[in-house]
């Protein structure tokens, strides 16, 4: 058995992982195409870029990204999601129909 | 239009509120049919007292519960989802499904 962290509560195990205010948005700018560390910093939350390094850091460890090199000299890479990863296309999803019910003056990038 | 605290983005706005590692197990415990403080203590993942009081306070203010006095003398309370708080069952389904999916020693409360 697997050692988790506070209960083996499947909510409780991705919570210890997703349980921020930032790493389903870096998820959420994969989802729609960014690719590239710089990407993600244009993103409208501004994410502090020291977030984004650590979060970035742990999805990889987790599995649900990969990180390519696209360029050397300076080494540059990308970031993609894996096939877990895909996988939190539906909660997203969910969320976003719940955002979007109990806010309704929310707005995905796809409407803006 | 509503000021949001970082952007319009109905993922990040959900963040803001359940953006944690312990509002869901919360909620997660109210579609459970606990209903009383000291029974979201008993929880597996012993959450810290003042966290349970943080997050049923701004549960409230939210909109995501109620909070009636059952008792007296000293007052006592219950707590209960309201309808805006039930329509987060899907964003739990779906993120159990992905939990269980990527982490098969997960279990729910239901199987234990």
């Amino acid at each position: 058995m697997q050692d988790f962290a506070r209960s083996s509560c499947p909510i409780a195990v991705a919570l210890d992982l997703l349980g921020d205010k930032w790493t389903l948005l870096v998820v959420r700018d994969l989802f729609r195409g960014v690719r590239r560390y710089n990407e993600f910093l244009e993103s409208p939350e501004n994410i502090p870029t020291s977030i984004l390094a650590d979060r970035l850091k742990r999805l990889q460890a987790a599995g649900l990204i990969t990180k390519t090199a696209y360029q050397t000299k300076p080494d540059r890479f990308e970031y993609q999601l894996t096939r877990a990863g895909k996988r939190l296309g539906p909660v997203l999803k969910e969320l976003v129909r719940w955002s979007k019910k109990q806010y309704p003056e929310t707005r995905t990038f796809l409407e803006t």
